[in-house]
């Protein structure tokens, strides 16, 4: 707990360092919130439940429809642009492996009503905010980014249908994980032909944007789009932390243009996080569509990562003072010494029953408190305690209005 | 999620200045957990649920089972007495009322291992302290506090059986919420003879120790546990905020000793918060019982009540930076000018896309940022920013670097 509050803490603080604001979000929603028909992971992993009153719920898998659906909602009374941070527990129902868990977290940072690449460019930032300020450097981790126009552009040029986007995206996500061979049969079972299977396969090995333009031409959206991308990431000072990678798609059928994820450069691990563009995901609830971009991070992965790199901070328990009375007549005398130092604002354990000296000076060693604060009937009658500091040994009689 | 952020921020510092350490369990548990057969609220209010895999599974309704199962988890590995809080999320499945919903947050403080009654004082203690902090006097709130010891004295003068004493515990926290005729008809549902429960109703319209020693005599358990509670509160300072009641039994079939409720004292809410000793329920679960205590607080109940006394305070977004660019061309140089300065630790809000000054300085007002800094292109040529301060209007030119 030590731990998970430390790196939400940095979450948070990175977040406010942005300028972005908190939200959350039922964990329990209504299953159809979750349901899309392009054949994600996420999907198949759905937590879901009938309820006591006959509805399909979920336990959330990912926070950002309900984020899209509260955008909806908040209409008009909101100014855009609007940039939100959450850390909330998700779920999804499939065997426990390292670093995947049923039940985790996930810092979510969105951006919603900038079109521009800016905002991409924004949110990869605070994640290497993040990364610097836990100790993480561009040496263990690194971006790969694409953008999902890129297959938009090839699947234009055969004439795919646009309704197949979402499938095909969730398909080629799969490359690394699945054989080669099932890749293809799957993209053919989506209606591709052969001859643009070969050609999207071909597209998603390149890693340079040079490559890209001359495959493509200078003129394709995505790729301007990628070259503001790289060169705000000069100005911003994170160069080193990013590369261009056409076979970054992501698992999630509505990101439609950016597209990036944290990996460790020593690929032990799977992705740290992801995100992208999402501008058309509110018209699917409903909504009028804005343009929007986030990212999900986990945190199961990063504590792996961490744990590799050495880098679990030491975080021990900590309370500045001991407080007990040598006998049990007194222990109103202690509660009364306890109050005062709270009332400064100095935190206090409190023995809360009659314990040798000895058990209280080990007690006080395992929250690493500063000072014990011993009552004792002699010094009580003279409306003092004694003081010990434990770092020091030192001793003294003091009164306890004086006590700080 | 300002205010739910500034009350949980309370509770997080007052449990620290108590010297408790921070911890959390699943959300979604094996359902078995909660059922408990004395009818509790509580078990028939679960939020429960047949897992994919068949398992029957509950969303946690209270976190103290929970907690009694780590402890026995734990087992030797910790050194008693544990304190331990939680600030975790809650559900029931009821009609949403005022102070009611069906998802809500509860604090629990509890006490692992001290079989005293200076452990119940110190966790009444610490949430007077709570109150005081968010400007609660004890003009507002009280606390009623009694000992199910009491309850316990009376069945055993009847020879009421002891495995019926949760069940009847269960029945009187339904008093003034049903009929006194109903409360009566379970009574002796429950096995009570007609003379029991005449008695029983007697007992629990005591508001005094010395009426209870009148009835019960001075030298039952009870009674020197409650002087005893008493005694200390005058210690710690909060006499004024605790009363004796003996109608509070609390509706948890698992209290065994001293209980308390937290109540407004206009009589408009439900109750606050509420507690007491269950030192027998880690047997419930096949561990080996400890003494122990603890209190859950809600975190609907508080909020109303601070409505009410127009004690919720002010929470507005607060970024002390916002930095925009005069033109697209420079939006480079104001990503590197926010890089600047939260690599210094201020927060910044970037603002995205070319807009114009207007617009700029509305947003600046909402978040309530107190600098303005503007990218031009011909302080920019010059390695400088202009600076405007929002409170005077003063502005000047400063270089980059310089910039804190």
């Amino acid at each position: 707990m030590r731990l998970r509050n430390w790196l939400f803490q940095n979450f948070r603080e990175v977040s406010q360092l942005y300028g972005f604001e908190e939200i959350d979000f039922p964990v329990l929603e209504s299953e159809a919130l979750f349901i899309r028909k392009a054949g994600e992971e996420i999907r198949d992993q759905l937590y879901c439940f009938e309820d006591r009153g006959n509805r399909r719920v979920a336990l959330r898998p990912e926070l950002t429809p309900s984020l899209a659906r509260l955008v909806i909602q908040k209409g008009k009374s909101v100014s855009l642009p609007l940039k939100w941070f959450a850390i909330g527990q998700c779920w999804r129902y499939e065997r426990m492996t390292r670093g995947r868990r049923r039940e985790h977290y996930q810092w979510n940072m969105d951006i919603i009503g900038v079109p521009n690449v800016t905002a991409e460019a924004e949110l990869i930032s605070s994640i290497i905010t993040f990364f610097k300020r836990i100790g993480i450097t561009s040496s263990d981790v690194g971006f790969k980014v694409s953008s999902r126009k890129v297959l938009q552009e090839v699947l234009k040029r055969y004439s795919v249908p646009e309704n197949l986007f979402g499938r095909v995206c969730v398909i080629i996500d799969k490359l690394e994980k699945i054989p080669i061979d099932d890749i293809k049969k799957e993209l053919r079972s989506a209606e591709l032909s052969e001859e643009a299977v070969e050609e999207l396969l071909q597209i998603l090995s390149v890693k340079s944007l040079d490559k890209l333009e001359e495959k493509l031409g200078a003129s394709v959206e995505a790729l301007t789009e990628l070259k503001q991308l790289f060169s705000l990431a000069e100005k911003y000072g994170y160069s080193e932390w990013i590369q261009f990678d056409a076979s970054i798609v992501r698992g999630l059928a509505y990101y439609t243009g950016i597209v990036f994820e944290g990996f460790d450069r020593e690929g032990k691990l799977r992705a740290i996080c992801g995100g992208g563009r999402y501008d058309r995901l509110l018209s699917t609830f409903g909504g009028d569509d804005l343009p929007a971009c986030g990212f999900g991070f986990g945190d199961a992965v990063i504590i792996e990562l961490l744990k590799e790199r050495g880098l679990v901070p030491e975080l021990s328990p900590q309370v500045e003072n001991i407080v007990c009375s040598l006998d049990s007549d007194l222990q109103g005398g202690a509660s009364l010494v306890a109050a005062r130092l709270r009332e400064k604002g100095k935190t206090v354990d409190l023995v809360l029953e009659n314990k040798p000296l000895k058990w209280v000076f080990k007690r006080a060693a395992r929250i690493n408190a500063q000072r014990l604060i011993i009552v004792g009937s002699a010094e009580w009658q003279k409306g003092m305690v004694r003081v010990k500091i434990l770092s020091s040994g030192e001793q003294y009689e003091i009164k306890v209005d004086e006590l700080e």
